[in-house]
């Protein structure tokens, strides 16, 4: 019975420069290119199709040692899957996260991940992962059509439940999905993603649209991005672009990111990777660079830069 | 050197019906069937007979991927065994816990635990598990009898030192135990509880009788419980009275519990199961279910009750 | 992929005696001859001579079930090994605390770790293990020499970068190395440990001398030691002597202490152990006992004494 039972993980350490408001900051960072973690699973086959499993996992800032605070913030999940898709309860990415971070080079990581310049509108809906969550995922044998639907319980949260669900189809070379969340009590914070991507071999282009919505309040963020295989590893580069479209006047801004790196694989297990981002604030913006940058915000209407250069080890 | 170490652990999260007050709460819970956690064990043959071993296990509340403030509070022990029986050192759970678990169908775990009504008759003592307890079990082949003797050395606690013990006797499908635990200061909490079951095949009926003491202050609780085969499970139920005994007459108090519920076996490592559960108290009682339920508190005098529907996955 | 992680740890736990101040503490202590801890290591060969690895170790209090706060605070590290050497990073031990670790017969560890009089001079710079540190250590192919540097970003913490590194020799009976630390922003917080031990085969003498400082504060400390086979197991004893140093006339100290123990091998992998220590404080000296000794702190020019008796287990 313990034989599908798996440890698994990631150790992730950049040496990190980042600059915002003028003050230079050198630092050791966690998760440059993949999230450090640790993490045990494993799947029981029940026979007649149908199978069990369950899935733990605890992110881990290596460079310091310590935990989220509560300690598998990531993911602590049981699943039940047969030919009819997979029921899945706990704690884990609700489907719009997954939506956009499949299109993203850096899957939402590090210094360039396009998470950067998403708001949550002040809501504290929090983007990604809910607790006390319910999860339908279609099964794999659609022709390439797949989705999934979560529903969040709230309970516990002044935020109020939460639903979110995906539709996309991925064959050969194209991946295309639309994702919609609706979270709250009263007024809906509500979050729409597409995505979509295409492998030409030589490069892999992709489009990203977010937008999210609370009240009058509204941004819009547009992704364009490349990924391509380059000697043993590989190069990407992103450009996002994100907007406030709020119906009140006093919170217009724009701002963008460009961040590119490059990953070069040691072997299938461990990498060296270099990435550099730049978060070009307009107006009253003040997006600042994702991960453990230490806290220096950036000032309304400035530009915040980040390069690291970090070895990755997944187990 | 590394063959013997296990991790092994739980998880089993229940969609959860509770209503106390006359609000309504739905939830998703943790731990309806059984406690979900993590843990690593290990024992080494020494030779000769002897025998030494460890056993961490910390408690996930897998709706929300926490876990307890001290994180392997579940259990945290080295024990040397023998033919003279077990030595055991640090945090786990004491005889007189052991022993009314022992004879509740749901193991003192859910909606349903017979310790809902369990009062510790605001002494803060605690039920159930010490830090820094030093334990001697009796050896298997003393022809059915059993045993335990426990002290916890009570630094850093307010409380002082405990001592607690069990004595019991299981053969063919007879299982009777008493145990016995003191705690405190200057005036002492005293717990005494009584259990008894018979495996008749179609039926396994057991019997508990638990009495707690803090001076003036005094608890009794009846169980009557039974756990039966059915298909590929167990159907079980139980019903408990607790009744106040101080002799102070202005805490007097009546409560009952009753719960069932069916565990339907997937395999042997994998359970769907529900239960059901209502507690009725009576004059000043205001004993809650037990679990993940969100914080409404019964009033005084009111009724709670609670039903889940939940996967257990053992690995 | 999965061959090459390992699960590891130990667990040891004592009861111990502990007086200070005239006041007898009687606890079970975790950590008496080596710090409980559960860790996650893995290595993979790359090819070419070039390795890399991880390693996550956190610390156990077994007799309450605790951990550090920071989860990973012994370390979380990432390293790439090749002929040149080891580059780490991460949180781990700087070079310092190997050094003087190196010649005490407990490793810094329990009732007689030599830690227990050396000082940090009000400076809170921390002895050991340090966040956001990047190592190089040399490789084992030269001739017996042996060494490493680490500089430590600082950023997050008050206290500035630190700077530390060593230089050994260690070849067949003789063990001889020196050590420097160098930390803070302002006025620098210096640690310098030299120690030398011969392995005599009867038994192993050492020599520990740290001295550290602190602007006009400065301390010295001498220790003896020696280890020596007994039966299954070793006997051990050291002598350390502390005395204040500083050009500050007020806070002129001196206080030794004296240590030994027996450790008797019930298996590569299990021990039982016992400690003796005892500390005196001269004139203004407040040295106490490491460890989970319950807060019992000695009033200047007082004596602190203990005694434990326990059991250790790795896995």
């Amino acid at each position: 019975a313990q034989s599908s039972v798996t440890l698994f993980g990631v150790v992730d350490v950049a040496a990190r420069y980042t600059k915002a408001n003028g003050q230079d900051v050198y630092s050791l960072a966690s998760g440059g290119n993949a999230t450090s973690r640790l993490g045990v699973r494993g799947v029981e086959d029940l026979g007649g199709g149908l199978k069990a499993g369950f899935w733990l996992e605890s992110r881990i800032n290596a460079d310091a040692g310590t935990t989220d605070s509560a300690f598998w913030a990531r993911r602590s999940t049981i699943s039940v899957w047969g030919d009819f898709g997979e029921v899945r309860l706990g704690r884990f990415k609700n489907s719009t996260k997954l939506a956009y971070e499949d299109f993203d080079p850096v899957t939402a990581t590090g210094l360039g991940s396009v998470e950067n310049l998403y708001s949550d509108l002040g809501t504290k809906a929090g983007l990604g992962r809910y607790d006390n969550q319910v999860t339908y995922v279609l099964p794999a044998n659609l022709g390439g059509f797949y989705g999934s639907v979560d529903v969040a319980a709230g309970e516990g949260s002044t935020f109020g439940k939460s639903y979110s669900g995906r539709v996309g189809y991925k064959a050969n070379a194209i991946n295309v999905s639309a994702a919609y969340m609706e979270s709250g009590v009263d007024t809906k914070y509500k979050l729409l993603t597409l995505g979509a991507s295409y492998d030409f071999g030589v490069a892999k282009p992709s489009l990203i649209y977010t937008t999210t919505e609370f009240g009058a309040l509204k941004q819009e963020v547009w992704t364009a991005a490349v990924t391509a295989p380059l000697g043993s590893g590989s190069v990407w580069a992103s450009y996002s672009d994100a907007a406030d479209k709020s119906t009140v006047a006093s919170t217009k801004y724009k701002a963008s990111q460009f961040a590119a790196g490059y990953v070069y694989n040691l072997s299938k297990r461990t990498a060296l990777y270099t990435t550099v981002s730049l978060i070009d604030n307009g107006e009253k913006a003040t997006f600042n660079l994702n991960g453990n940058v230490p806290a220096v915000a950036p000032a309304g209407d400035g530009r915040v830069g980040g390069f690291d250069l970090g070895v990755r080890h997944n187990f």
